[in-house]
């Protein structure tokens, strides 16, 4: 399956719509490339809609969201829409502020996303939901482990029920789920949070598997998500004593470019619940 | 002749007004100063006047462009027109919405440009006009080859007549015209449009090569643009079975930064039509 | 000491708000990470109270600046003072345009400042004063060389007690200064000016530095600038012929990555006037 998905993802080559923050967005635009795809990025509200329409999927990513950026956000996100695009939504940093919470929660109401990918923090604010909406029981621990593994299974599949969209919240242990079933994946080294961007180059990939493969979201936001951390994994073995975290990053990357099929469908660690 | 255009970038260490894009500005400020010219990246419109003042050159790239930097593109280039300072336009996306092609028409009404550079289709996109005003034929290929590489090149001259500008159309091969001459360049690998941003990078490159060569615009350009894919054949070989699109981008860099004016000499690869 | 302040850092992992250029941003965040800190990207005056609420310190860094920036800048400079959290001003290019001049005096004036870190021009420019303020004398060479160094020492000297911050003036030889001492740091390599952001991102370290050394902020400003220093030195011994600017970037990140508090005080080349 994750075999297919990647080979999917080569053969077709995504055209992705970034909306996204300045800090890591070349890190998204070289990280879509070496998955397969390609990356367009385009934030003008007098554009959106045509760039968007030019393309396969759109990944919307908050981080240094703007005044000027967000009315975009949310006109490409409902074109879209439209045209039946996927749409991924990486709400960084919901939850540290009223404005990121309250773009999140617009996007999720005005936007029908196909995935949502944050860390545990991220998504627990997006759940608990806004103003007289209630939201689902975000009541679980602040960290995926062994120990709430189920329970973080089922939050997950409980706020996926609720959105419609696939649920991926990475961490140590990364949750990738909708409504009724959950990859659990073991995947990834946990010196990949020491480089910035990560999660958003995940996002970004996110955007052009699912662009690849249509019918089956929930399998591919985990086939990127395995292909993430087995990438960080690939690229940890490579690393020198003299290398930190600049080189890896470039580890990582060059990984992602490299990586095959068959050693996705053979390190992928992950299960289902 | 490459030679000495090489090293009157080093000697001369041109100062690089650029307004771009923030996908690819890191590598285009690091290509500058691996090149031997020096970067500054400023896009308000309060300051980019006396920033061009202060600089040799102006390197205008439309990627990521949004409503508050057209106009500060403008201004800094009728600035860099009244002081004689070359400037380069890089029509990235042209085409791909009408904001971008406008934008791009905007500019090639109001300043006079040194050198345009893009890849095919954006040249034609620009080549075809707009409005009222008739374009040169654009009915060349979407790409060139050995075999459409003469009506390619009068294509390139053809605009370059109309423009005044010089006309680079980078891809397998490369074109670089003027009204008369046209300078058809084998440098380069495939791999390079693996990475995010080489074509931005050559733009500012040939931003530095053509202000430290004012006289020979033409020359310059089809320097830069040598050097380039010089520097990509380089990066290329030393390339192992572990690197990627992200290693690959450090070497070209790397490359741009060591080559000397022999090396560009003996491994450009070119003929004129 | 300069061990204790690295151990600091990496112990309490500092939070730091960066309002900061688009060009350099994501090597400010990896070298964040690097040296043990954390960083937030955040520029929308809607939200930077907030984000700098959460954080421990914030680095304002004035390269790309716009309209819709500088009174972010200038809102969460105030917050920060509220909060008692350290602020960095990094005054990339005052002097070469009015706007950015003018940013730097205004924050200088409407902020209250733990250290100014900038090249000597830049220093220079700030401690003329604007207006009818009348500046300290800023009557000192435009490079800091062992010859001008009593007097180069004397001036930051000077300017730190007009303005209460301590002041960093970073070139071949560096100066960090509060109004009764001055650590004249010799540690670096004057290929480290061949990269973009060394400065941005020693500003942002600096940051990290204050920040988890409240007490001594201009011990902690001096670690940080000898460890940049050092690092530098270190990524310089592992260049190959084949390495340019690019792998030099990477290489110095992995060293702020890797050094320890041992190598930081044992390599770290001093004295204090």
């Amino acid at each position: 399956m994750l075999k297919e998905m990647l080979e999917n993802v080569r053969e077709k080559c995504p055209l992705i719509h970034n909306i996204t923050n300045y800090v890591t967005v070349n890190d998204c635009a070289n990280a879509l490339l070496a998955c397969g795809g390609s990356p367009i990025m385009s934030d003008d509200i007098e554009e959106v809609e045509e760039i968007t329409t030019i393309c396969g999927g759109l990944n919307i990513n908050i981080g240094t969201l703007n005044q000027r950026t967000i009315p975009a956000m949310l006109k490409a996100g409902k074109k879209a829409n439209e045209l039946g695009h996927p749409v991924i939504l990486d709400p960084v940093g919901a939850g540290a502020s009223a404005l990121r919470t309250e773009t999140a929660y617009t996007l999720m109401e005005e936007v029908k996303l196909t995935v949502i990918r944050g860390n545990i923090s991220e998504i627990k604010t997006l759940a608990t939901g806004s103003g007289t909406t209630k939201g689902v029981d975000a009541d679980v621990a602040d960290k995926v482990t062994e120990e709430n593994l189920v329970q973080s299974a089922e939050f997950a599949k409980a706020f996926a029920a609720k959105t419609g969209a696939v649920i991926a919240i990475t961490g140590a242990i990364d949750i990738v789920a909708n409504a009724e079933k959950a990859y659990c994946i073991y995947n990834g080294r946990p010196e990949m949070s020491g480089i910035t961007g990560t999660g958003c180059q995940l996002s970004a990939i996110t955007a052009a598997y699912t662009t690849a493969n249509p019918d089956t979201p929930l399998e591919a936001a985990a086939a990127a998500v395995c292909l993430m951390g087995i990438c960080g994994e690939i690229a940890y073995e490579r690393m020198t004593d003299l290398d930190g975290n600049s080189s890896y990053r470039n580890y990582i990357i060059d990984a992602v470019c490299n990586v095959d099929g068959e050693t996705l469908e053979k390190r992928a660690d992950y299960k289902v619940l």
